[in-house]
């Protein structure tokens, strides 16, 4: 039996092949009664998409490749649930690559795309990224390139982030309005801009209130639960006083919590403490977790709108800027910190 | 500058050809002296491979797809884990599709992975999964299939899979051995084995020590916090005694917990509650959630090496039943149910 074809489809419902191979894909140009009646006649004769000859047509795949450093953290994965919701809608496919917080792993993912003929890569960078002659090589061939959440700011490419600075700015604020004063700030050891920004913003809230910033307050390390748990009996063993924590992540935060809990301090009532990223786990904990919301639904919305709209403009955005779209954090406060009314 | 290639290696380093080339896709029979003398004279020479054109010479990508259905469960980040653990060292580079529990996007992202040629679909089906034409579109191309913890019987195709009555079994076991009798089971509407699996292994438990299995105490829904909740909730209001119970998942097990606690009923003293899954937030939640521990970095490796001895033995295998490994489940108790010892 002779396969059918988008022709045969097109010939049964008196329209032109264009118009189907639009619907098929979900172009936005086609009205839905039409894409449904193509899709019942498709079904009718059977008919099965090769994608590989239609993309070769256009010279588009339809694929859109994310590369995301960890999908253990929820923050990632519901970012890409935003991506995908966009994309889908679109009549895209989204395939996922996770760097596992390796700039090797990251290389390899881009290659792998690249291999795979993808439209289209978006990315957040891993905590090792500092050279990034891969980026530019995506760029170099002209494929479209975003970045959510961390951001490489010399390539000039459209991104979505978060103001890391604010975010940082009100954890602390809140810990001040809640009473306390000697705030322990815990920092990551990497360069990547959005800790600095929250280190930033937690410096400025301290001023801002007439607290002074101490050294002895702000700790640095590999961030992990453990990580957090080794903070609290490192700050207790050499006698540091304080009266709370503002992670820079939930993990860390709930070491923090677990420790504290472990020498028996009552939470929030001698110590409150703030995470950042609104990790899933934080509301089903004991106190809730308070924390920084990132909106990462909206944030991988917006990731999918920069790239449809890069695609739309391919021509006529010469020396315009790329766009940067910087989202609001939000404060969520659970048990963790709410010591007032 | 003339681009340099694989020859321009094998060339400086006295070495043929199909050496540099073996080398460079990490083939487990060339040493790793060899290999490293190789990246480092790529690395000096400059040299960038190409892929796609090593690809069609060998007729593979090295890119293997992998399906899941929830990235927001960790249970499936940690197959991923295993799997990557495995292929990364043989060479391989992992993509990977959500299908977010829906049919039409796990043959969706079918096709996504034939489009892109990869070498082989790793892949667990969805709650939707009836029909499966679109898994035997894979087999019809020859292209290895592997399923992991969700398989489809029916296909006769390599899978790793988790006892899944005995899981039921030791979980309902250990409810009794702490004292309990009155034990609720919470299962899904759906029909995957897997589930139902679970179920026989509850009904066996309470057979095997005497306890009659009482249709009112097994509630069947839509898994997940809120029907955890809503369960408990709907035993109140319907009068029905109960003094633990075995859900089928540990979110819908987190959700018994949050209204047990909301009634002020004491876990474990009064009520008993296991999950199933060994989800991360179960450690950290108060009282730790007991669960069933499924091996999922086990089963994630096993599934590779399932998927690379297919590749090694694609002669002389017809005839043979395909293999099937079964793992054994690990009881976790945590404070939600150890009210003895």
């Amino acid at each position: 039996m002779k396969k059918p074809t988008i022709h045969d489809i097109a010939r049964e419902l008196n329209i032109t092949f264009s118009t189907v191979a639009r619907a098929l894909r979900n172009h936005p140009g086609i009205s839905e009664a039409t894409k449904a009646a193509v899709r019942q006649m498709a079904e009718k004769l059977n008919y099965r998409q090769n994608k590989l000859a239609s993309s070769l047509r256009s010279g588009n795949t339809y694929i859109i490749g994310v590369i995301v450093p960890s999908l253990h953290v929820s923050f990632f994965s519901s970012v890409v649930h935003g991506i995908e919701k966009v994309m889908n809608e679109n009549g895209y496919s989204i395939l996922l690559y996770q760097s596992n917080e390796l700039l090797q792993q990251e290389i390899r993912g881009i290659d792998t795309f690249l291999q795979s003929h993808v439209d289209g890569i978006i990315s957040s960078v891993t905590l090792e990224t500092e050279a990034y002659s891969h980026y530019e090589e995506i760029k170099n061939r002209n494929i479209p390139l975003i970045f959510f959440d961390r951001a490489i700011a010399a390539l000039e490419t459209p991104a979505v982030t978060i103001d890391d600075y604010q975010g940082g700015f009100i954890a602390t604020e809140h810990l001040i309005q809640q009473g306390y004063r000697r705030i322990v700030h815990i920092t990551a050891e990497q360069s990547l801009p959005i800790f600095k920004e929250r280190l930033r913003g937690y410096q400025d809230a301290l001023q801002r209130y007439g607290i002074p910033v101490q050294e002895e307050l702000i700790l640095q390390g590999q961030f992990s639960l453990e990580y957090g748990r080794a903070c609290v009996q490192q700050l207790r063993e050499q006698g540091i006083a304080f009266d709370a924590v503002f992670a820079l992540e939930d993990y860390t935060a709930m070491g923090v919590i677990q420790q504290l809990l472990a020498y028996g301090v009552k939470i929030p009532e001698e110590t409150g403490v703030i995470g950042f990223a609104n990790e899933a786990f934080g509301a089903l904990v004991q106190p809730g977790l308070s924390t920084i919301d990132q909106q990462t639904v909206k944030m991988g919305q917006e990731a999918a709108r920069l790239f449809l709209k890069q695609i739309r403009d391919k021509q006529g955005t010469e020396g315009r800027p790329p766009e940067q779209i910087v989202l609001a954090p939000g404060l969520i406060v659970r048990g963790s910190s709410r010591r007032m009314g």
